[in-house]
């Protein structure tokens, strides 16, 4: 410790940050320092104003500053398609590409054997309510291509089934704007098994 | 925008970070606020702490919040021996690397013809001030060697001269760890050039 216990702090609560290492986090913590009117001060507003303002919801867990959130809120989506995540971020993501939509349900992760994960610490519950609460149709299973992401996408079409709702899943195949080359054996073989007219 | 602003200003706060991309500021405000306590509200405090303390020293530049600095007010250092580093950055790479048991001296950055940056904008003349004050037998450039950097050391070094002050510049060199094949050829001959008996 060289510099102030107030930096050295600063610098460790910044290197817990997914993608910034102590390294970054110090060159972080000096931007933030030097940029103080610019960057440090509204940096620390927005932290106090997002922890004060941000909630999950209690619907389908996305987060946002309203309950119900925006998403859920929408009148202009269509709410007999829900879409079936892992985390907040699969949600967000799928947000950005605005290819989806209906509603979601943030499931909270995956089983996980190794993670001892079951299926109480997801909330399939919740989702089981939803669909029993009536109007969904197609409950589309957005997990990600893991063992754990499909294991969980089969014990939630077990439990979907008796509700006679139609479930999907994603589609395997070639990245758009990916070389077959770098392909893995398992994607191209599923590519090539639900080919299409061209 | 689909979750609230307080999220989205968060957002970009975080994406002017160095190091952190729009991608990556998304990733980081989920877990801030995924992990309220443990990390969205200490670090909102750290910050604003590191805000209310994080000055420069008024003799050597540094950021400490103490003035002068913890390394400027430290009695076990070598009092006649002053670093010059560019920036606060390369300051505590240095001191991280634990090599030198002197001071420094933060220039503020390089000259740059491009950056529109002259020797007033430096902080050259407090540097001559501090080595005309006594007590300073060598002066240590620690300077980029970039094009920037190097012009920069030859100013300093010849500002400095009139003064009776050794003034020595880092050895150019193979890195610890390096390998050869992947070195420029300014460095392998730089390193060949200044070969030391094994």
């Amino acid at each position: 410790m060289f510099v102030g216990p107030e930096l050295d702090r600063l610098i460790a609560l910044l290197a817990k940050l997914p993608g910034l290492g102590p390294r970054s986090a110090r060159r972080a913590a000096l931007a933030l320092i030097q940029k103080r009117e610019a960057l440090l001060q509204p940096l620390a507003a927005a932290l106090e104003a997002a922890a004060a303002a941000i909630r999950p919801c209690s619907v389908c867990g996305n987060l946002d500053s309203t309950d119900p959130c925006g998403t859920c809120a929408d009148d202009r989506r269509d709410r007999s398609v829900i879409c079936v995540v892992e985390s907040v971020g699969d949600l967000w993501a799928l947000e950005r590409a605005g290819a989806h939509r209906g509603l979601y349900h943030v499931l909270g992760g995956t089983l996980s054997a190794i993670g001892g994960r079951g299926p109480e610490d997801l909330t399939i519950q919740q989702l089981l309510r939803r669909v029993a609460g009536g109007g969904v149709s197609e409950v589309i299973l957005a997990l990600g291509a893991t063992v754990d992401g499909q294991a969980t996408a089969h014990l939630v079409a077990d439990r979907l089934r008796p509700l006679g709702v139609a479930v999907t899943r994603l589609a395997h195949g070639v990245p758009v704007g990916g070389e077959l080359g770098y392909l893995d054996d398992g994607t191209l073989a599923a590519a090539l098994k639900a080919r299409r007219p061209a």
